[in-house]
């Protein structure tokens, strides 16, 4: 199944919600820790209590690479939890001259076997082909992020007057002859996704940062059913699987997205 | 020893050349293929042949990753084969939110124990913070690369008139507070290393594409012994450890870095 096929049957389920698996032991209930391998466990159970629920999974590498060899083995068994239908992120954020971006695309696709990735734009096109030449799976780019940094050069403007997040986007446009593009655009930007949302056209779209970093999903969930736009994913990390440091954990999450599900319902019915 | 000290140090006895060990399985002489860790085996060589001569050794972490877990065994243990007083950089091109470049620096500072990493500056100043918070290591900032899609947006000219990448240029002069800042610069941009060279201030250099992308270490040096600007590296990876097939791999490898070294003594003479 390709990738922009899970994502888009799962948004017809009306089901948007991509949890993100940044797993930290210093967050994980206290209980799991005397489990033999606490993080999988966690991620384990995560998975088990929302599969029926998510649009997507993300792993945030940065959780996983601070253990080295080891989170890459927590990675790979980590995916073999999660169903096939559920399309996975590997948000990575690579991008590289085209040699090693094409090994970096080996890695996330082949080796890992993940569906999906975030990707740096930086470096320009060559930078991003190896993954682009993957029809069968979806390249999310940054484009505008949710941290504050995103002032520094993403809104930047550019002597014809766009933001230079705004080149990103139509660049992205040009570079989906595959079909298998997407960008990342911040939850936390709602101005600047109202007045860029119709630039994306079909571009998939990923949106990070609701809750600890500010963005609302209602709001989020708001603009793209006003614009009856589906092909989206909003991603939480923190406010969904570290809602309790008790037994409880599990129920806690599981409600949470089942709220936010019907959060999605309501606007979209 | 702090990283820059290193690098300085390496300087002064006029050494310059950085070896990329972008090492691949069908590159590397064929009868070392049949040793237990072939990657392994041919790093140890090529580290033995040069570490005399080499003022930093960089790990391109695609070439890695694609093993997975295996590889970064294999990064783990390359490690240990460098002289404590020769430069490492982990050529990784992270960048991300603050909470999660915060996990990539501990990953490559802490867990793998590097002096110096590559990092992307799209997200803005947030998402390298948590790497400028160690002083005594070395993050090498992209400002203009080698690569084609250099233009793509790097090139981007912006409402005040500077290149984006001049943006980026100025604004890691701004980060350098710890002084712990270097930008990368491709050797493809000759023109622009000349006319942006003043720019970089107090800021280390490294600039990879001499060779098989088509810069040359001959006119990089000569620029820099003409500005009598030291504090930089030039990277060289197929250049420098794919010289031969044969048994004569490290004869050949060796002689080409005490040739550049001469080049360099030329120049800085």
């Amino acid at each position: 199944m390709k990738a922009i096929e899970k994502l888009l049957s799962k948004n017809d389920e009306l089901k948007f919600v991509c949890v993100g698996l940044d797993t930290d032991l210093k967050k994980i209930p206290k209980h799991l820790l005397s489990s033999e391998e606490p993080i999988l466990e966690f991620n384990k159970s995560i998975i088990e209590a929302t599969k029926q629920y998510a649009a997507a999974y993300k792993i945030n590498f940065a959780f996983y690479e601070i253990f080295g060899a080891k989170g890459f083995e927590l990675i790979e068994k980590t995916l073999s939890f999660i169903p096939d239908d559920v399309l996975t992120i590997a948000d990575a954020k690579r991008g590289d001259i085209g040699n090693t971006s094409e090994m970096y695309a080996k890695s996330i696709y082949e080796h890992f076997g993940f569906d999906s990735i975030t990707l740096h734009p930086y470096m320009g096109k060559d930078s991003v082909q190896p993954f682009l030449e993957y029809p069968e799976k979806l390249n999310f780019i940054l484009a505008l992020t949710s941290n504050p940094g995103s002032i520094d050069f993403e809104k930047q403007i550019l002597n014809n007057g766009s933001y230079l997040f705004q080149k990103v986007i139509k660049s992205v446009n040009d570079w989906n002859f595959n079909k298998n593009c997407g960008i990342v655009f911040g939850a936390t930007n709602l101005d600047e996704l109202k007045t860029n949302l119709n630039s994306f056209n079909d571009l998939s779209v990923l949106l990070p940062g609701v809750g600890v970093q500010g963005g609302s999903f209602q709001d989020v969930i708001k603009i793209f059913s006003e614009h009856k736009r589906k092909n989206f994913l909003i991603n939480i990390s923190r406010g969904i699987i570290y809602l309790s440091d008790n037994k409880d954990f599990l129920s806690r999450t599981e409600n949470e997205i089942l709220s936010l599900n019907e959060i999605a319902r309501g606007f979209f019915k």
